[in-house]
C-alpha cells in the first residue's frame, strides 16, 4: 500500500499512521520525494486495511501496489530515481557509460584502458577482482590487489569504480575500494547476499539472471531496497536462448518493461548479451534507442591478449566510435551523453 | 562453392565451367553483379572439386561457401541486396517503413490508415486478407475482397502492398494484388510453399519462426532463392521466451547476425515482437539503431475497435512521432528515411 | 458449450436445440458416446446463451467449455478416445508401438526393418516419402514410389502405415497408401493443411511444434476436428531448448498436461526429442511411465548407412529390448503392450 | 588427464608421477577404486604432457579427459559412485526416495509426514529451514529451530535428513543437523558456497539451475569435488520454458545425458519440475524409467494448509501409491526400491 499525505498533514498524523501500520506487522518506508510525504507499507502478503488508513487524519490517498515488487515499483515512486555519486548522475537526463575490461589484469592494462574510456566519455570504470568462473580451474581474479589497482587508476582518471561482489563476506572489503557493487547474473537470487547489501550505503547494480523474468529481477532489487538501501540499479545482460552464433540473447523488451514498471535506473550490458565484438556496437546503440539509462561495456586495451572474454571486448577506438553514435541516438530520444 | 571469373574470361570459358558443374549434379546460379562474373554451384552436400575448378581457364578464384545457406550468404554476394519495387528501394541507404493494420476490415479503416501512414513517411501498406489464426473459430480474413480493397487504397496513396500468403494455392490470386508476399512465422518451414515462391517474380518477405535459429531462418530464404527467385527479404518478429509481460521477445542479436552473414535486407516487426502498444515505439527505434533495413509496424486508425491485435497497433499519431525519431536514429547510423 | 440431454429426450427436442444454436451462428457437433446424447456448440468467441439452452425441453445440463480447444477437450468428452484402424486400437488399454526408418530408401531396407519391428511388437510402420528438410539441397524423399513401397511391405507384415504429409495438395495421393497422415512439427500451424485434413476420413497425427504451447498444439488438433474429422492423435516430439548435447528436449510435462486436458490419444516420439541413439531407449521408457498411449520410434536395419537421422535410429535389437521394457512399464501403470 | 597405473607399480613410481604433475601446476586427485591406482591431474586449461607421463615407469595409460568437468566425469571414474550414509546407499542398485514438506512448519506436521513417507519406503526426510524466497516479504523458514525439529523426527523414524543451505556462513550450523546439504537451483553457481562445501565431509546435493546446461551443472559439482569433497549428488528439477500450465519443464534428456557423462548419482525432483500435484506422480514414474537414481518429492500431511508449495505437495496416500509404482518400474529397468 502506498499512502500519500495531504500537504498540511502534521508530523503527529504521520506518526499515527506509521504506528498503526507497524502494529499490524508492516514495514513502513518513506519515499524520497520533494512533494507531499509518501509512505509505503510492505509486508508478507496480508493486505493492509485500505479503507481504514484512508480515513485517518492527514491522509490524502491510500492505494494498493499491484506489483509484487513494492518499493521498486512506479506505483510507489512515480519519477525515475536519479542516483548521484560524486558528480555523476545515473538515471538522469544523460545516459552513463561504464566501461573497462572483464578482469583486472595489470597496471598497464588498467591505465591504458581507463584513459581510453575516459577520453571517449565514460564516467565509470569496470573491472573484476573476484570472478565467478564456470570452471574451478579458471583464473579467479586478483582479489584485493585488483581492487587497489582499479581504485588508483580510476581516481587518476576521474572515474568511478564498479566491480563484482560474489559473497556477503566480501562486503566490507569491497566497500573500501568500489563505488558500485555489482551483483552478477549467477547471484541474482543469492538472497543472503542481497539482504546484506541492503545494509550498505553503496550503490548496488543487480544484473538480471540468465533466465529471470522481469518480476524476479525486480524482486531481487526489492530485497536490497527492503533491507534499507534504495541505491539500486538494474542491468539487463542477455537471456539464455537457443541460438549458438551469440553467447546470450539481448532482451530489450525487458528494458522497456522494466522502465515502465520500475523507477530504478536500467543499464544494459551488450558485451555479455551478445559475446561477439562486432555485434556489441549495434546492440549498444539499440539499448540506448530502447530507453536504457546507460551501458556497461567491456573494453580492453589489447583484447586479443585478454585473460577472459577477449572476443567480446571492444578495442578502444571502437568504443570511441560507439560513444559518438550513442550521443546522437541519445539526442534522438531526448537524452544526452 | 563460389567461382569468380577473370575480367577477360570468355563466354566459352564460363560455359565450360557451368557445364562441368552441372554434369557433376550441381545447380549453378549467376550472382547479380556489375563487376566480374560470379557463379555459385550449390547441391546436396557433396563438395565440388575446388582445385579442379580453380585450374580451369578464365577462373580467378573458387572458394567454398562455409554457410549452409549458400545463395543467401555474403560469401556468395558481398554487397547488401537492394530490391527495387517501383520507386521504393529496400536494402538501400534509406530505411523503409511498412505499416498498416493487422487485418483488412473495411474501406473506411484502410483509407484512414493508409493516408496516415503515408503522411508519416511509410512506403508500403500492410494488411492481412488471409489470417493464420490459432483458433479455427476466429475471423479468418476477407479473402480476395480484402486484397482488392488494399490494392485500391494503396494505389490511391502511392503505396506498395504487402500481405500474408498462407498456402501455395493462393499464389496466383495474390500475385494479382500484392507487391510483397509475406510468409508468416508459422509457415517459415512450410517448404512446399517456399519452393513454389521460388517460381514467382514477386518479392517475398520471410518472417522468422517463433523459435527458429538464424541458420534455419536463412535456409528458408534459401529455399526461395534456390527455386529461382532472389527477391527475398527476411523479417525478425520476436522469439518465444518465458516472459509473460510481452507477447514475444524481440531478438536484435539475430538482426546483427543476419546482417553480417547474409546480403538480404533485414526488416523488423516490433509489433508482434512485443505485443503491447506503448513498448512498440522504443523497440522500433532500437531495431533501426541495431542496423535493420526497415520496419513492419501495425497501425490502425482506431485500434480499440480493431478485429485483431488492437492492443499492439499504434495510433496514427504515435506512428507519426515514431517516424520522426526513426529519421534521427537512421541519421546517427549513417542511414536515412 | 457442451449440452447433455436427458435419457428420454426426443429427437424433436434434440433438433430444436440444434436448430436454435445453428441460428445463433454456432457449429453443432455430436459427441461419439454410448450414453446420453451430448452436443457441443462451438463458434467464434461469442458465448452461447447458457441459461436459455438449459431451460429447453430434453436438456439435462449445459456447461461452458473453458478451454480454447473445444472438441479436443475433456470438457466435451470425458473418456479417452480410442481410434480403431483394422485390429489396432490407439488410445485403448494397450500402448502402441509405431516404428521404422526416418526415410523410405529401398525395398531391402523396408523389408528388413518391417520384419524386425513387427517381431518386436510394433503395429504401425513409419517411413517418410516426402521429407521436410531444412536445406533445399538435401534429399527430399522418394515420393509416390516410396508410398507404394511402404504400403506393400506393411501389408506383407500385417502392419499399418504412418507417413508425413507436407501440403494439402498431397492429400488425395497419400490417402491411397497411408493409414495415418502425420503432420510434422514444422507444419503444426499450417492451417490450410489442417483445415483440409478435417475433410478426410483418415486418422491424423499432429506433431507438436518446436516451441508450441500445449494450448496451441491442441488448437491445431481442433482445426482438424472442427473441420469434420475427429480421428486425431497428438504427438510430443521435443521442444527447442538451449542444450546442445541433444537435438531437442523431450517434454513429458506436456504429455501429462495434454492427457488431463484432452481426450485425444497422446503419442511420444523420443527419437526426434533427443536425437542420440543411446538416449532414445531411456526416454522411450519414460514416456510410457508418464502415461503416453504409444511411441513413434525411428528404427533402421542399418542405421550407419541411413540417408537421414541415422544417429538417432535404433538398431533392430535395441528396439526389441526396448519393447520388452515397455511391456513391463506398461504393466506397472495399468496398461499393456 | 587420467593416469592408470600398472598393477605392480611401486609407491615410488606413483609419487614420481604425482610430483611431476604438481610441479607443473596441476592438482592431483586419486580415484576411489578397488582396482589399479588411478590419478587425475586437473588444472587451469593448459594440457598436461601426455606422452611424457605415458613414458614414466609404472604408468599403464594416460588419457585426456575431454569433458570440462574432470573429476565428475566417467572418463575419470567409470563406475557410478555409490554414496553410503548409515545403511542407505545412493547410486547403488536400489533407487532412493527422499520425501517431505517444502518447509518445516511444526512438530505435528513433521511427525505425521515423516511417519507416512517412511511407511511408504522413503529413506531420507526433506524439509527446508532456510528458504530462498523470491519475495523478501515471504516466510523465510524456522532456521535452527527447524533443523532441530527435522533431525529429531528423522531419528525417531530411522530417516536421514536433507535440507537446503543458502550461504557458506550456514555450513557449520547445518553440519550439526543434516546428512545431505542441498544447494538450490538459484545457488547452483554461487561459487563461494560451492567452494566451501568442498571442505565439508557431508554429502552435497547440487540442484540444476533453472536454465543451466548439463555442462554447467556438472561444473558446479566439479567445484565441490575439486575442493576436496567427492560426496556429490546432482539433481534435475525442471528448466524454465514457455509453458504456463506447469511451473517448470522436467528435463529427462538431461538425466540420460548426465548419467552417461558422469559417475555421480542423479536424483530427480518432479515436484518443482511440474508444480502441480496430479502431474507429479506420472513424472516421478518417468524419472525412474529414464534411469534416475532416486526421487526428491514434496509430501505434506495436509497440503492444503502448507505454508509454501502446497499445490505441488502430494498427500501421503498419493506418495504411497507412487512408491508402489516406482518399485515396479525400478524392477523393469533392473533396479529395486
Amino acid at each position: 500500500m502506498v499512502i500519500t499525505f495531504r500537504p498540511n498533514a502534521t508530523p503527529e498524523q504521520l506518526h499515527a499512521v506509521e504506528a498503526k501500520l507497524r502494529d499490524l506487522g508492516f514495514q513502513v518506508v518513506r519515499a524520497p520525494s520533494s512533494g507531499p510525504t509518501v509512505l509505503a507499507a510492505v509486508g508478507d502478503g496480508a493486505l493492509p486495511p485500505l479503507a481504514e488508513v484512508c480515513a485517518m487524519p492527514g491522509v490524502a490517498e491510500a492505494l494498493p501496489i499491484p506489483e509484487p515488487f513494492k518499493l521498486a515499483s512506479r506505483s510507489f515512486r512515480r519519477e525515475t530515481t536519479v542516483l548521484r555519486i560524486g558528480d555523476v548522475e545515473i538515471g538522469g537526463t544523460a545516459v552513463v557509460l561504464m566501461a573497462g575490461p572483464c578482469t583486472i589484469e595489470s597496471e598497464d592494462q588498467m591505465v591504458r584502458t581507463a584513459a581510453a574510456v575516459r577520453a571517449a566519455g565514460a564516467r565509470v570504470l569496470r573491472g573484476g577482482a573476484f570472478k565467478p568462473r564456470t570452471s574451478p580451474y579458471s583464473f579467479q581474479g586478483l582479489g584485493e590487489e585488483g581492487l587497489k589497482l582499479i581504485r588508483r587508476v580510476a581516481d587518476a582518471n576521474g572515474l568511478l569504480v564498479i566491480s563484482e561482489i560474489m559473497d556477503k563476506s566480501q562486503i566490507s572489503l569491497m566497500e573500501r575500494y568500489v563505488d558500485i557493487l555489482q551483483v552478477g547474473a549467477r547471484n541474482m537470487q543469492n538472497f543472503s547476499l542481497l539482504r546484506e547489501l541492503g545494509k550498505t550505503e553503496k550503490t548496488v547494480l543487480v544484473k538480471r539472471g540468465l533466465s529471470a523474468t522481469v518480476d524476479e529481477w525486480l524482486m531481487s532489487a526489492e530485497y536490497v531496497i527492503s533491507g534499507g538501501n534504495d541505491r539500486v540499479i538494474v542491468c539487463e545482460r542477455g537471456i539464455r536462448a537457443y541460438e549458438t552464433y551469440t553467447r546470450n540473447t539481448l532482451d530489450l523488451n525487458a528494458v522497456a518493461v522494466a522502465k515502465s514498471l520500475s523507477h530504478l535506473p536500467v543499464i544494459v550490458d551488450p558485451s555479455h548479451a551478445v559475446g561477439v565484438r562486432d555485434k556489441v556496437v549495434p546492440l549498444a546503440r539499440a539499448a540506448i534507442a530502447a530507453g536504457a539509462d546507460g551501458l556497461l561495456v567491456e573494453v580492453h586495451n589489447d583484447p586479443e591478449r585478454a585473460i577472459c572474454d577477449g572476443q567480446q571486448s571492444l578495442f578502444p577506438e571502437q568504443f570511441h566510435a560507439l560513444a559518438k553514435q550513442v550521443r546522437q541516438i541519445a539526442d534522438a530520444v531526448g537524452r544526452a551523453l
